[in-house]
């Protein structure tokens, strides 16, 4: 049991927590509470962190959740900490009791692009963690292939970008580009659409065929997408907005489009 | 100008972004920002403060929006503090330098029914600051009538939510109700379709028509609907997710619903 913060695996967590740069460099990234526990990948773990009022509560229950975690447990190993250590060691509020280590996992944009009909999101300089996390979560939800990512897109591997998938982080491919334009043509020579969520777009999204390859390309929640990414794409679409909206949540306008392909493939 | 922070005023505004009782108290709100300055209704406005840095950047730019906002300081005055106060007084870690305090707008179900197939969303225990704002904000999107919330949702003038409806605030009728399953009867006897927006429902939500007057239900982002409200819907929807999603974010849920609601109404 690790009872004293000053020893060297608390302090390398609270790094990998709060420093995107050490996640990198250690090739790791960490997921908080049992559901990202019960769903990871076994063959990316490599770390789990418990207080022993976690272990006790689990132990006390019967549902197929509990039972699958202590299988789990005693598969992958895990290491005990005092509740004030954990308290340190997570990144919320209130701690769950469960911490995991995991390492990266690689997708290949050649492997994401062997599906039949892509279903991919584009997303240049998104900033804020919550609707990454949220834009996975929604997308695995409507069967999105991949999300594609600017390379100053935020660290999809940020803690609250991790717990805003709810698991989602473990099954949608996703891949960040130096070049998102070059990665637009690759694409396009793939026969894949390309549409252009812009306030500009002259047509509303409902109005596009999404049955064959499609990708939407979201920008920035500030300042949108750069004129000169946007001019690569097939298409401007627009979102209608009523009122005096002048723009959606990033997440929300990528979670319609999707849902709007989905509706559309399985009519 | 107001340098200390001590002042009583200071202290006044400090309480109302972190106390939803002394806000409630006293019936007002707070908006931060020039955006929700300039699109807050003049007879709501209360008290306006400023810094200098902001005055001063206002007056070097000839943009609408920075004219727009230095005709309405003459109009409805301000009052000048310190960036040090102003910092203080500021719910967010980069301040922009505009503080309005507003009187709360206040709505009723009978008139947010007067509305010819109306489009309402309907909250029970919404939790996350954040979610609401979203849901308000594309809400006006999608053209809906209001937003009807139980009593224990989160407080709607929290400094989160308002800062995330990015204005819709001042345009949505929004209401709390003491007892949401009397409201659904009264919906109901008013003919509007009440659906549940629930994990069992058997049909997907693209599969109804909300051309008629039409309420979505929206539960708790942990716990969903309670079965007693959810029991009291003319039908259970269901959003189709693929992968091993088990339930999309609130605010994204609202969305797809509504904005459906709007295809539907615009084809």
């Amino acid at each position: 049991m690790i009872t004293s913060a000053s020893n060297q695996r608390v302090k390398q967590i609270v790094q990998w927590q709060t420093k995107a740069k050490a996640r990198r460099q250690d090739d790791v990234f960490l997921a908080e509470g049992p559901k990202m526990y019960e769903e990871a990948p076994r063959e990316l773990i490599r770390e789990v962190y418990l207080t022993e009022t976690f272990l006790g509560n689990l132990r006390g229950r019967r549902e197929q959740t509990a039972i699958n975690i202590e299988e789990k447990l005693q598969a992958t190993g895990y290491e005990l900490v005092t509740e004030e250590i954990f308290a340190r060691m997570s990144d919320t509020q209130t701690p769950q009791g469960i911490l995991t280590v995991l390492k990266r996992p690689v997708y290949e944009l050649r492997k994401i692009l062997e599906t039949d009909r892509p279903l991919l999101v584009l997303l240049e300089d998104l900033q804020d963690p919550g609707n990454l996390g949220t834009i996975l979560r929604a997308g695995e939800g409507a069967g999105i292939t991949g999300v594609i990512m600017s390379k100053i897109t935020v660290d999809i591997f940020n803690p609250k970008t991790i717990r805003s998938t709810m698991g989602s982080i473990y099954r949608v491919p996703f891949l960040y580009v130096e070049n998102l334009k070059e990665t637009i043509g690759v694409l396009r020579k793939k026969g894949i659409r390309v549409y252009a969520a812009h306030l500009q777009g002259r047509n509303y999204y409902s109005g596009f065929s999404f049955a064959e390859g499609t990708a939407f390309l979201i920008g920035n929640e500030a300042n949108g997408l750069r004129r000169e990414t946007a001019d690569l794409a097939d298409s401007y679409l627009k979102i209608p907005m009523e009122g005096k909206v002048e723009s959606l949540n990033a997440a929300i306008a990528a979670s319609l489009l999707v849902y709007e392909a989905h509706r559309q493939r399985n009519m």
